[in-house]
């Protein structure tokens, strides 16, 4: 057992793996199937060792082929499932894979719906070999309510007019930003593919609401004064079935910015139709308002926009409108470039 | 097993508890550890069959003494545990009773932080002999998403500037007033105690964050047009460990009616004194805000303060000052006619 693992088995408090990864592709016929995986591989790709597929596999990363005995060998630390097969569950041919991980002393990482300590001898054959099954889904085990106190440090939080509008993507882009100006920051991960990506963080959604905030205060703690954390927002306030995830999510994390996504294609919903989203300065009003209950000193730093598809005309024009209707700098954080938004976080 | 049984077994989606009551007092050396116990016999009289002492009880509730198997055979449904002793543990001697209680057929009923089937032998028992452990603190699994859609009937939530502040027992008066008006109206509970008054409901602070509104969906369901559900308030917006839960009960609820709760007496959110209260203004408000997402027609119909302590002329005049502040009647729940606020509830 190295010293990550060790690591690992003290940390109660959140969610800690052990890299680099060998991704698991099990019988994956479309890209589309092992999302996680490339997310992994484009994201974080000093994390990842190799690819792992069963013969019927038809997809590739790129990555060297290896078994679990030779990820280990190159100093792996854990097998990631890296595939969601039709219905979400843990397939039957994929055990034998599982327990050869473990026996080559690798923790076993899984976004599944099936736990995998169901996983019949498998719990018993890891405790024998010491080492984890990480089921990111679930939080640890513990987790206080929320305080309020307010910690020292700063923080962002990305936010939404909806779900599934770069927040997570636009928080990795912000802390890379930063780090490449030299300034110490942290991203912190709230959601499955954010956790395995740095490694670390809470599943916020899987949380038990009464300790929501306090799950929030955890992720981010106490900090030096320059010190940054970027927070991988959760959810949306204006979403009928996740605000309240959104609310506590902000609420602890105690942000003194923030960054509003939105996808300027999206007048609705996404998952509920009938529900209009909201207007950039309706949204942005919200966030600050609510926001401003843990931290007064709240501000809108910036707006990140899905301009994917925008021919270069409409995405400068529609960056432009955002920018003047809301007046902080508007990006695109796959397109455009961040030194705007940047200098107005470190304006304060 | 009779048909109450029978109900509580097939319904996965409320939390449902068989009647009447045996309330066990444990060792209860004064009446504050019995809380739950007293409420139950205050609010729920015809629930409570009898109550069970320990030779050390020093409690009474005034109700016969009786065994499980006396209770059994005047036809009792449950034992509930009706005591918080220090620390909140399930005591060694407890679990004579309790086996006792689950011989008799009876099932049991714990708000307590330890769950019955960790009790060596007692899930067991009660397999065997066709009864149920209550954990009442557990909400049931297989709880929806929300999804927003507009149900039928009429709803109330009571929400409150801070938690405590009387959001249960408004609801239960505001039901019972109704009902005497030949109102159908139901009572849903959201927490331990409102659910062992009424025998059904939910505990919202304990679902995992992303189902809070659908919870509250699932807890009022579709009803006739005319029907009310009275919802048990939960937390408060304004508080910075619970907010999420709040949002999240009120989405779902998506209730036509909010009555707001307020002690006069607290300007300090009391667990978080660092935390001011929100004006009766700005709370009300903020909760029309915010439920507007669900059900655009919310609409604020009372104020509930706390004025058991005021003599006479401070009690009118505290009152008065609410209703003039925020134009609709206002109330204590305890002291005061609800007559204007029922009037203002069905003149939709």
């Amino acid at each position: 057992m190295n010293l990550s693992s060790i690591t690992h088995s003290c940390n109660t408090t959140v969610v800690t793996l052990r890299s680099p990864y060998l991704l698991f592709l099990g019988e994956a016929d479309i890209d589309s199937r092992a999302k996680t995986a490339f997310g992994l591989r484009d994201w974080a790709p000093e994390r990842c060792l190799g690819q792992l597929r069963l013969p019927a596999c038809k997809v590739t990363l790129g990555l060297p082929d290896m078994t679990p005995a030779e990820a280990a060998a190159r100093g792996g630390g854990s097998l990631v499932v890296g595939v969601a097969p039709k219905g979400g569950r843990i397939a039957e041919n994929w055990i034998p894979v599982l327990r050869a991980a473990v026996d080559a002393g690798l923790d076993i990482v899984s976004g599944m719906h099936d736990s995998l300590s169901d996983v019949p001898g498998l719990a018993a054959l890891a405790q024998a070999r010491g080492v984890h099954l990480v089921d990111v889904r679930n939080p640890p085990t513990g987790l206080p309510t929320g305080t309020g106190r307010k910690r020292s440090g700063k923080r962002l939080l990305t936010v939404g007019t909806d779900c599934a509008l770069g927040k997570k993507y636009t928080a990795l882009v912000i802390a890379n930003a930063l780090r490449e100006r030299g300034i110490r920051v942290d991203f912190r991960a709230t959601g499955q593919t954010g956790i395995m990506i740095v490694g670390s963080g809470l599943p916020m959604d899987a949380v038990v609401a009464d300790f929501s905030a306090g799950a929030a205060e955890v992720l981010s703690p106490d900090a030096d004064a320059d010190h940054w954390d970027i927070v991988e927002g959760q959810g949306s306030l204006f979403h009928p079935a996740y605000a309240g995830v959104t609310l506590g999510l902000l609420h602890g994390s105690q942000p003194d910015a923030i960054v509003l996504c939105h996808d300027p294609a999206i007048t609705r919903i996404k998952s509920l139709p009938d529900f209009p989203t909201p207007s950039l300065e309706v949204a942005a009003q919200a966030y600050l308002q609510a926001g401003a209950l843990t931290n007064p000193d709240i501000r809108l730093v910036g707006v990140s926009l899905i301009t994917e598809k925008m021919d270069e005309a409409t995405r400068r024009r529609t960056l432009a409108d955002a920018e003047q209707r809301l007046g902080v700098p508007a990006f695109d954080p796959l397109k455009t470039p961040l030194q705007p938004l940047i200098d107005r976080m470190l304006a304060a």
